[in-house]
C-alpha cells in the first residue's frame, strides 16, 4: 500500500513537470503562492489493517520528512509540521513546495552542470556579484539539510533531549530502525542482514588496483585522513554511537583534544609547539619527551623510542603520511608564531599560542574548502571560504558530527597497495606504525612521493586486502547502529530513491550480486549503497556528494571563527594575521614548511604520471 | 582624553536628536542609507603619548564594542568590524546606526512605557498581529545582545577557541580586565578594590527588613532559586570561571546532571521517577534508597536518614522551599507519564520517560516566561512563549551561561529573615538542611506559607545577616574574575553609562558612601552597581532588567525544543502532549500536584496581606 502511494506521488510529480510554463504562468503561480497562507498542519489518524501485529511506523509511511507517530490499535499519524507538505502522509505539497519541485532541476542535472561547462564557469567565477550569490546559496542550502540543533542519536528512534544535551553522542540524520520492526530496514528486505564476509568478498575486495580516474594522489588521501580524524573520534570502548570529539573542526588533531594534551604539547616559549631537530629539520618531539601524551602505538610490538612521536592525535602513530601532515602543521604553527611575534613583540607565550591557533583553524578551513573540497567535488564553480556570506542569515554556528557522516567517510579504497619512495616500494603493512620511510628518504622526498602516487578509485572491489578487518567493523557497526537503507537517506537528502539495482550500480553483474543479497532496492545498506553507486564526475559517487556536501559545508562554515563576532581582523592579531588565513593554500602550506623545493604540490599527480 | 571623546559623542548624539524629521526626512535619510555601502572598516594605527608605560587598551579607548588591539610602541588600533561604526575609536556611526540612535527611545523610556499604560497594553495584548510583532522583536533584539557562539571566558582578555570549545567555561559578555592594567578597572578608580567587609557592612547588610514593593512572595524567591540552579553550577573546586552545567535550561535540576544520576532517579516503570509515600503523599525517595546519588548534606551534622532526600540537584538539600519545588516537579513528571501512557498504551518505560522529560522542559520554559518573568519585569505587555516566532530568523539555538549572568542572579535580598508557617516562625538557619517544616505542617501548608510571605526588596541594605559569607564570596569571585565596572556593562548592553553616584543610587547618603570607596563612577564594581541602582518599576533595578533580559530570553528561547525541527506535536507525543506545554501555568502546576486546595497560588502575596 505504501509503495503504491509512493508510485502515485511520483506520477503526480511527473504530471506536474510535464506542464509547460511560460514566464506568465510562473508569475501567476507565484501570485497564488503569496495569496495562499501556509498549509494547515493536519494530523489525521489512520488505521492500518488490524492483522498487522507490528508498529505501523516500521513501514515509514510519512513522506517528505513527516514524522510518524504510533497510536493505539495499530494506528499512526504523520506530523507534517515544517515539511511544506500536508495530507495523511505529508504527500501533498504546499504551493511553495510544489513550485520549488517544478522549477528545481534534479540534483544529478545540477551536479553535471557544475562539473562541466568549464567555459561558462570560468566566466561566472570572475563575476563577484553572481559568484557570491551562488556561494551563499551553496552555504545556506547545504547547511539547511543538516538538523541544527541535532535531533537524533543512535539509542532512540525518536527525538530526545539526549540528542542535544549529551554531547558524547554522534548525531544522526535519520533515527535508527526500531529493533521491534520486522526487518532491519523496517518492513522491506530480508529478515537478516546478508553475511558480512560474503558481502565483503563479493563486493569490496580489490581484484586489481583501480586508480582514481581524476588523477587524485596519495597527498589527497592523507589529507582526508588527517583532516577528518579531528572530528571522527569514535569512543570504541563505549560504543560506536559515541564520540570523544567536540563536534567539528577544532584543530584538536594538531593541538590535542584535552586541555592537558594541549598543555603538554606546548613549548611555553613564544607560543610555539614543542619540536626537536632531526637531521637538521624540525620535527614533533619524541613521545618519551612529552609526559602526559598517549599515542596508539601497539603495546606488544617492539618499536624503538626514537621512532615514537608525540602528536596531536593518538591515531597518527599509525602511518607516515599522517606523521608528515602532523609535522607540516606543527611547523606552520611555529611559523605563524614567528609572524605574530614580529607584529606584537610585547605579546606573551599564551597570547601568541592562542592567536596562532585561531589562525591555523582558519587556514585549515580555507585549504579544506578551496583545495580539498574543490578537488573532491571536481566542480568548475570556484569554491571559496567567505564566512561573511552567512552573516545575518538563519545559518546556525554550531555543529554536531553525525554517525552517518563518519561511515560515509570510510574512504579506504583511496589507499593504494604500495607507495613508491625513491624507487623503493612500501606495502601498507610496511608502513604501519613506522616513520622509517620519512627518515630514510627525508620528509621532502616522502611528500613528493605522496604527490606522485595515484590514489585508488572510490568504488566497489577496490579495498586493499589488509583493510578487510576495518571494512568489516564499519559494516558491523552500521548494523549495530540500525542505519536505515541508502534509499531512505536519498530521500532525506532530497534525492529520488533508486528504483532498481541496475540504476544504482550501472553494472549488470554487480546489480545481480546485490539483488541476490538484498532482494529489495529499499533494503540496500547505507554504506554498501554509497560505494556501489555508479561512478560520477566527482571523486565520490553522487549520493556521497549530495550527503557529504551538506555535512562538510555545515562542519566548515558553522565553526565559531566564521560567526560575526569572531570573523574580524582583531581576532587573528590584526590585518596581517587575518591575511594569513585569507591567502592560505595547500601549496603555500607545504612551500613554507619544506626544506627543499615544493614543486607540483597539489592533490593530483603531475601531468604525464603513468 | 577618552572621557572627553565620550562626552563629545554624547553631545553629537543629542544634537542629532534635536533635528526634527518629517516622514519625508526619514525617507530621504533612508534612501541615503541604501545608496551608501557598508562603512569601510578602517583600522588606523594610533600613537599614545610615549610616557605611557602601560597597555593603551587598558583605557578601553574603542567605543561601540569596537575591539582594542595593542600594537608595538604603546600603539593600538580599534577593530570596528560589525559595529556599524567607524573612525579611529569606532565613534562615528554609519547612516544606519545613526538613524537607529536618533529614532530609538532610550531604554529607561521604553521600560517606563511597558510598565505603565495598562489600558493601552490591554488593547495591544489582544491584537494578535501587533502582539506577535512585539514579542518577535523582544526575542530577536534581546537575543542579539548575547554573543552566540560565545566569544570570551574568564582566563583571557581576548578571543580564544577555548571560549567555544571548552564548555567547562562560563562565557563572558565582556572579557576580564588584564592583570597588567594600572587599576582593577583598567585606568580608572583606585589601585586596590575597596575592603570587602567594609563594603558589605556599609552597603549590603539589612538594617531592617525591606519588603519587596510589588508584593512579591517567597514562592517567587524559591522559584528563582530552584529554576536557576539548573544552569548556575559553578565548579567551585576548580574555580569560579568554570561550570559543571550544560549551558541552559536542561531540567537537570529535576532529572539529574549526568546520565548516571538520571538513571538512578528513575523508577524504570512507566517512565516515572522514583518516589515514596509519606503520610499518604508522594515525595522524592530517601537518599539512602537511591545508590549513586550524592547530595550536599553537611558531612559532620547529624541528620537522620529519614530527613535526607535524593533530588535532581545536590544543592537542593539546603532549604525546604527547594525540596517543595523538587517534590512538585517530580509529581508533575509522573502525572505527565500517566497522561502519555493513556494516549500511548504501547509505549515502553524509556519512551514515556524521554517524552515526559521533553514536555516538562516545555512547561518549565512556558511557566518561566509567562508567570515568572512576567511578574519579575512587571511589564504590562503580556509575555508569551511562542518559539515559532524565532523560526527562519538569524536566532541561534545554542546558549552558553555567562559568568556575569550568574553574578547578576545573586538575589539574596529576596530572602526574608523568617518564614511563618501555621503561626510558627522559622529563621533561615532553622530551615538549613531541614525538611521538618514541610513534614510537620504538610506540603500544602508549607506552599501556602511561601505564597503568603513577603519576599525582600532587591536593593542595598537588605541582605540577611546570615548571608554575609555568601555575599562576600560573590564579591571576591567577581574580583578574581576581573569583571569590568558596571558602567562598562551598561555600554555593552546599549545603555548610557551613569555619570554620577547620585544618578546611580538616587540616594545622597549611599552615593556618598560609594563615592568615598570608588572615587570614579566608572570604577564601581559590577554587582555592587547592579544592586545599588535606584529602584525602578520592576522587581530588579533597571540595569539588571536590561542585562538579565537578554540572557534570560536567550537561555529560554535558544533551547533545542524551540528550534523548528523539535517544536512540533510529534516531539511531545502528539497534540495532547504539545497542549500540556501550551496550557502550562504556575497555578496549574501546583493545583494538579497539591493534595488539598491551591487557592491564591501566584508570585504575589494575596491582596490584603500585611
Amino acid at each position: 500500500m505504501v509503495k503504491n502511494m509512493e508510485r502515485d506521488a511520483q506520477q503526480e510529480d511527473k504530471g506536474g513537470g510535464r506542464v509547460v510554463f511560460g514566464v506568465a504562468g510562473v508569475v501567476l503561480a507565484a501570485s497564488f503562492l503569496f495569496m495562499r497562507g501556509p498549509a494547515h498542519d493536519t494530523t489525521p489518524i489512520l488505521s492500518t489493517p488490524a492483522h498487522l501485529d507490528y508498529d505501523p511506523c516500521c513501514a515509514y509511511p510519512c513522506q517528505n520528512q513527516g514524522v510518524c507517530l504510533t497510536l493505539p490499535a495499530n494506528n499512526y499519524t504523520c506530523d507534517c509540521t515544517g515539511t511544506d507538505h500536508y495530507g495523511i502522509h505529508c504527500e501533498i505539497p504546499t504551493w511553495r513546495a510544489w513550485l520549488k519541485k517544478v522549477l528545481k532541476p534534479d540534483p544529478e542535472t545540477v551536479h553535471n552542470l557544475i562539473t562541466s561547462n568549464s567555459l561558462l564557469w570560468g566566466i561566472i567565477n570572475r563575476i563577484p556579484f553572481i559568484h557570491k550569490q551562488i556561494i551563499t546559496y551553496v552555504y545556506i542550502s547545504r547547511g539547511d539539510m543538516v538538523d541544527s540543533p541535532p535531533t537524533f542519536e543512535s539509542d532512540h528512534s525518536y527525538i530526545t533531549l539526549n540528542a542535544y544535551f549529551n554531547e558524547s553522542y554522534y548525531g544522526r540524520a535519520l533515527p535508527p530502525v526500531p529493533t521491534h520492526c520486522p526487518t532491519p530496514f523496517g518492513i522491506k528486505g530480508p529478515k537478516e542482514y546478508p553475511d558480512v564476509d560474503m558481502l565483503i568478498k563479493k563486493v569490496f575486495m580489490r581484484r586489481e588496483f583501480i586508480p582514481e580516474p581524476h588523477d587524485t594522489n596519495v597527498l589527497f588521501q592523507y589529507y582526508a585522513q588527517h583532516f577528518t580524524h579531528q572530528f571522527f573520534r569514535t569512543d570504541y570502548k563505549k560504543g560506536p554511537q559515541l564520540t570523544k570529539g567536540s563536534g567539528g573542526v577544532d584543530v584538536s588533531n594538531i593541538y590535542g583534544l584535552t586541555e592537558q594534551d594541549r598543555q603538554a604539547l606546548r613549548s611555553r616559549v613564544d607560543g610555539k609547539l614543542r619540536t626537536q631537530v632531526i637531521n637538521g629539520e624540525e620535527f614533533p618531539p619524541y613521545l618519551k619527551d612529552v609526559p602526559g601524551i598517549t599515542m596508539d602505538y601497539p603495546p606488544h610490538v617492539p618499536i624503538p623510542e626514537e621512532a615514537k612521536f608525540a602528536l596531536g592525535h593518538p591515531f597518527y602513530a599509525l602511518l607516515p603520511g599522517l606523521f608528515a601532515y602532523a609535522t607540516i602543521w606543527v611547523r606552520e604553527h611555529n611559523r605563524v608564531c614567528d609572524e605574530l611575534q614580529r607584529l606584537h613583540p610585547g605579546w606573551d607565550d599564551e597570547r601568541l599560542y592562542q592567536t596562532a591557533r585561531l589562525i591555523i583553524i582558519g587556514e585549515v578551513i580555507k585549504i579544506t574548502i578551496e583545495d580539498y573540497v574543490q578537488h573532491l567535488s571536481q566542480y568548475n564553480l570556484r569554491l571559496t571560504f567567505e564566512p561573511e556570506l552567512t552573516h545575518g542569515t538563519h545559518f546556525q554556528y554550531h555543529n554536531r558530527i553525525h554517525a552517518e557522516f563518519n561511515h560515509l567517510y570510510h574512504w579506504h579504497p583511496l589507499i593504494p597497495d604500495t607507495l613508491q619512495i625513491n624507487g623503493t616500494d612500501y606495502a601498507i603493512m610496511d608502513m604501519a606504525y613506522s616513520t622509517a620511510p620519512v627518515f630514510k628518504h627525508g620528509l621532502d622526498n616522502f611528500i613528493h612521493s605522496m604527490v606522485n602516487s595515484r590514489a585508488g578509485a572510490l568504488t566497489t572491489r577496490n579495498h586493499a586486502h589488509v583493510l578487510y578487518p576495518v571494512l568489516k567493523k564499519v559494516i558491523e557497526n552500521s548494523r549495530q547502529l540500525r542505519f536505515q537503507g541508502v534509499n531512505a537517506y536519498r530521500k532525506r537528502f532530497e534525492m529520488k530513491p533508486f528504483t532498481s539495482f541496475q540504476e544504482l550500480t550501472g553494472d549488470t553483474e554487480l546489480a545481480g550480486v546485490l539483488e541476490e543479497m538484498y532482494g529489495d532496492i529499499d533494503a540496500v545498506e547505507y554504506y554498501i549503497g554509497l560505494l556501489a553507486e555508479r561512478p560520477g564526475p566527482s571523486i565520490t559517487p553522487l549520493t556521497m556528494v549530495n550527503m557529504g556536501g551538506p555535512w562538510s559545508v555545515k562542519g566548515l562554515m558553522a565553526n565559531p571563527i566564521c560567526s560575526p563576532k569572531y570573523w574580524k581582523p582583531s581576532t587573528f592579531g590584526g590585518e596581517e594575521g587575518f591575511n594569513i588565513i585569507k591567502t592560505a593554500s595547500l601549496e603555500k602550506l607545504f612551500c613554507l614548511n619544506m626544506r627543499t623545493g615544493c614543486k607540483d604540490i597539489s592533490f593530483t599527480v603531475p601531468a604525464g604520471t603513468s
